[in-house]
Order: structure tokens, then sequence, then C-alpha cells
């Protein structure tokens, strides 16, 4: 079993602080982790990721599956050591990507047949097929096979996928029990809970999987476009209802405001393309809110993205040299942005834990959503 | 007068190895300069650059005065500040860029008129007007205003175009020693050779450009697509005629061979766009030659890039990750491959200077030519 220590609990709401030992090393969590999907955090190095302190990363089945395969990352030595990142890795199992990206898709109750979106080859993901898939890249954390319904979906067709979920789910923990990990490291299985925004779907999951006994318990199915009140209804209904001693894991979210809104009702984890995306778009995210690096007024503008950060950008460059770098389309712009905006997020985590372990998590919450809220009222 | 000293001549060819110093430092010959047209060396962040010692930086004046503009450069402390670099810098004047890229242009004895390739805003690059803005870009050495015929070209054409650059180079003189740095440290500036591979017009440009005195003399107008034969022929040449105590720099070469062939001809700088432009395209220089890490046989492949290199891509990464940054187009690709191929054009630099101190030159250079050409044999 996965080691989850939880080190404070806050006295006013559910947030928590926790520590997660892998073999690769410890994850204090509340955390934020960088999205690697094909192997590398878009456009951010490796030892910078050291640098702004990711503590883990994540890759995606579906994607490392098609590219480079598995046969390379055997022959390589697993993920970490084909990357060369020796913190904790995580992957998800691409049951998202399925859906969302490739052909021809057909879903039946042994698993999701799918044309490949790079070379229209045809494959068959099985619940025991994506164990042994992740077994293979070696992640420390792995994630079931589950469907991720689109929102809005008819309640019929989510508990229906609800069930699919929960049987894909019993045959990869049956899978993953009867097989060993392939590298000299344990990994560990976090069930997907489904249910869109339908409380007694989420219970019917939640429950269920949890008398499985997983070593982690993600809600999915969030952040696909429901509108956040509803994101964290669900989300608090669930942590009600997870094991304490058990991480928890909110896959895709999301902006600073919902991470910090989804701690404060529980959540451990969570993995977003967002800072890096959105950095590769010129938008910045700072203590005082969101800022578009292209904008003019930053043409002359001396101070770095965020006079309170402390990553690389921050510490070398002014606005006006990144506004000029994604002026004239200089890959050094993608760089910088991402790996600010990263550091941004992972900050946030940090402070935030910082705030729970020291009993001040809603004063901290309150500030800094207050701050952050400033960009409506001011050009920062 | 700018301070080059001569620490060494190779007894048995022209090779030399020297010290240049500037208000940012030294700078030791031979030496590669990364190109960082439009203030970034693409791809490569600066303490990249640092770690990699690259000793001097580029930019482009032509593209540096459209974006940012000298405004923007000047308020925010010129280039160096600007990009957050410490070391010397080097601006072309961007005769060469205006005559490629721009639209519309219009030579006269005065100057040059153009459309900008950015916006179509109409411009006049006089000789006097390219001296002001180097000195508000502020690079330690800057470059006269100078016209690079096309190869081939009419004699007659280069003849008279000879005679232009010689009258701009000049007028360029006249306003560099009548203007001022903006800046707190000296600027240099160097003229241009041009003459085609007319060896009589290269020496009428050198000589009367060297009897006007100028801190160091450019080898312009070559790679333009002769045969490299010609190159070395007429860079023989011009190097006879120039003064020893000056240095001497060949633009926008070349190729790791062109770099020995030249040092052996006794020149001291060079520029080329060869290593990051190529490194972006996935192809690799290395030490037994080149290869283009897009190619399936580096599917599996484990070592480095190159085995002998110190740089971090090779101290970190195996070719088959490389190659399948490269397959999947992530940017981290470009990045490591535009580090990795720098440090090896500033790396044979490197080790050219310390084979011509050690007076083993010839050795250095025949074993280096002859490991690379192993690539026509084998695949490496």
């Amino acid at each position: 079993m996965l080691d989850f220590k939880l080190l404070k609990k806050d006295a006013r709401t559910k947030a928590r602080a926790g520590l997660l030992q892998t073999d690769h090393g410890t994850v204090r969590t509340p955390v934020f982790m960088p999205v690697g999907t094909r192997g590398s955090v878009k456009a951010v190095e490796q030892r910078e990721l050291l640098e702004i302190n990711a503590q883990i990363i994540l890759g995606n089945t579906y994607h490392l599956y098609q590219r480079p395969g598995v046969d390379v990352l055997r022959s390589l030595g697993g993920l970490h050591s084909f990357i060369s990142w020796s913190r904790p890795m995580l992957t998800d199992s691409g049951g998202f990507q399925i859906l969302s990206l490739s052909e021809l898709r057909k879903l039946t109750k042994d698993g999701v047949e799918f044309r490949s979106h790079i070379d229209g080859s045809y494959h068959f993901f099985t619940p025991e097929k994506i164990i042994e898939v992740e077994r293979q890249i070696g992640a420390d954390i792995i994630m079931v096979l589950d469907e991720c319904p689109p929102y809005p979906a008819e309640r019929e067709y989510i508990a229906k996928s609800v069930e699919l979920t929960h049987s894909w789910a019993l045959r990869c923990k049956e899978s993953f029990v009867n097989s060993s990990q392939l590298y000299n490291y344990n990994q560990f299985l976090f069930a997907i809970i489904q249910g869109g925004t339908h409380l007694d779907l989420r219970d019917r999951s939640a429950t269920r999987l949890i008398e499985a006994d997983f070593d982690g318990y993600a809600i999915g199915g969030l952040a696909v476009g429901e509108p956040a009140e509803e994101m964290y209804r669900v989300t608090n209904h669930v942590t009600d209802i997870l094991p304490e001693d058990k991480p928890r894991y909110l896959m895709g979210v999301g902006t600073p405001e919902n991470l910090l809104e989804a701690v404060e009702r529980g959540v451990d984890m969570f993995d977003c393309v967002m800072p890096t995306r959105n950095g590769r778009n010129a938008q910045i995210f700072t203590s005082k809110g969101v800022l578009n690096i292209k904008n003019a007024v930053y043409r002359l503008d001396e101070p770095p993205l965020d006079s309170g950060c402390d990553c690389h950008t921050c510490k070398n460059y002014s606005r006006a040299y990144l506004r000029h770098l994604f002026n004239v389309g200089e890959i050094l712009g993608l760089q910088l942005a991402s790996l600010h905006n990263l550091r941004f997020f992972i900050s946030l985590m940090e402070q935030a834990r910082l705030s729970i372990i020291e009993e001040r998590f809603v004063e901290f919450k309150e500030e800094t959503l207050a701050n952050m809220d400033k960009k409506k009222k001011e050009e920062i």
C-alpha cells in the first residue's frame, strides 16, 4: 500500500497537508503536477522542473503507448530513465484522450477499440492491457482505465458509464495485483470516480471503489465544461465519502482559484495543462491576476512578470523582454513563460500547504484570491 | 582602440590564438559566436549560453531596429540589459538582411531605402543612421553598413559595390568617431571587406579599409553560395593583407570544416546560424560527423548525441529520447539539439585554440576532419 501520511488537517475547512512516499521520493501535498504528456513538460527542461520544485510530473499512457512505444520505453529502462527524471511520476490511463483524440472509437464492456490519431492503426485497450502498458511505462502512480463522459450528458448515459468504469477499475486492480513492476521500484494504482454532476451516481461510484481498496482516489469527469460551482459541489461531496488516509486527486483541474477551492474541499493532488498551454499563448499567471504579455502596454515595462515570484524568468527578465520574445515569435518566450507559469502553480500549492500547517489556510486563500481579483480593476 | 593581443602564432600555418578585451569581458580567439538575431539565440536560454561558454553573441541591427525598436532598447538600458547578457556582444549592421529580406529596397550612394518585411513601413538606412542605431543597441563590437552582392554577380557590379561599401565604411567611421557610446562601456567598429571572389577587388577593398584604420576587419560576401575552395582562396588572400594586430572576422561561416580551414588561414572570429537552424531541423553535429536524429536507427539508441561532448544534452539524454522529442514535435527537442550543436561549434574553436597554443594545430585539424569524415563510411 502507498504510504500516505496526513500531517495536518485544517480545523475550519477540509484542507489537509500530507506526505506521499514513493520509491522516487516524497511528494508533499497539496501538490500541483506538471503535465508531460509525451515525456516532456512542453518547452521546459527537466532540470528546470527540479529548479521550480516540481515534485511529481505526469505522462499519458495513450500518447506514450503510440510514441515512443512501450518497446522503446522498456528498452531504455522505463519512462523515468528515458526522460532522465528521478522524481515521482504518474501516468493517466489515457481514457480521456482515446475518447477525445482518436477516431472510430468503439466502446464495449471489454474495453475500447480505437484508431490512432497518429497513423490510423487499430488498437484495443482493455483494463488488462492498460495495466500491462502502465507497467511497461513504469510511473510510480498509475491510473485505471475509465470512461469520461462529455458534459453535458444524459443521466442514463452517465449511470451506464459509471458501471462500465467500475467494472474496468476492478479488472485493472486484479490485473495490477497479479502482475509485478518491471523496474526496481514499486507502482501504485489509483481508481477514478465518475458520475458527472449527479451526487448519487458519484456516491455509487465512490463507495464501491473504496470497497475495492485502491492506493488513492481520483475524481474524474470534472473540468469538462461544467460551471465551477458544480465542480466544487461534486468535489465536496466526493471528499466527504473518501477515506481520510488515502490521497485524493482532482484530474485536469484547473485555474489557481479552482485549485484553492478544491484544496479547501480536501483534495491533495492536481494536474492541468493550463500553465504551459496558456503560457505558450502569452497568458501569464501572477499573484495579481492574469496578464497577456503580448499587450503593447508592456512594451517598455521593466519589472518581471511577477515581482514576488522566485522563478528564473522573473529573476532575470523584464516584461518588456518577454513581450518582445512573444511579439517576434522567439521560442525562448514559450520557454520562459511556461517556466514562470508552472512555478506559479507549484508555488501556489506550496504556500497553501504551509498555510494549512500554520493554521491560516482560510486567510491565505481569501487574500490570494482577492489579490488575483485585482486584475479586473486595474492594469497590473 | 580595441585591445587585441596575439598570444600565439602557429609556426606551420597562419592560425593564431588571441585575446580580445571588451568592457564586458575577454574573448579568446579563435571563437565561434552564436547568433541571437532578434535578442535571443533561438531556443537557447542565456544561462545555457554561459554554461556552454559562449563568449560573445550576435544581434542584428536590421531586426532589432524594427523589433523591439531602439526606443525600447534605450529605455531598457541597451541590448545587454534588455536580454540579460553580461558578456560581449556584436551587432551586424543588417546590410545583408536589408537586401535579402526587405521589399522595394533602393540602393543609392547615400544609403539604402527599404520597406520593412514586418509592417511594410519605409526606412532609409544611411551609414550615419546605422551608427546611430548601433550606438542605441549598444553592442561591444559594431559593424559598418555594407552591401553584400549576391553570388554569382558580374565583376562590374561587384567592383561598384566595393566602392559603395568603401565610402559607406568611411562615413560610418567618421560618424562613429564623432559620436559617443550611450551606455557606460566602450564600443568598437569593424570594417567589412567585400570584392566577391575577385582577388584584385578584395585587395582594393582591404588595403583602403586598412588605411582608414578600424578596430577589426570582417571578410564579408563569402558563404553566399560559392564553392568552399573559393571561400578558402579569398580568405587566405585577404588575411595575407590584413594587419596582424587586429581581429579578423569571417562573416556567416560556416560548417565545422569551413571553420577549421579558415582558422588555418588566419581568421579569429566566426558566426553562423547553422548550429541552431540545423539543430531545429534535427541535424546534429558530432565529432564523428552529422546525424539526423529523426532517423529510425536511433529509436532504441541509448548513447548521447556525441559521447565525447560535455553539454547538458549529452550528459543527460539518449539519442532515443532526442529522436522521440523530434518525432512527436516537442519543443524540448529544439532546445536540446540547439544547445548541443552550439556547444559543438564553441568547443571546436576552444580545441582549435588550445591546439594552436600547444603547437599541434595541423594535427588537430587533420584528426578532427578525418573523424568527422567517418560519417560517410559508417552509421554513427
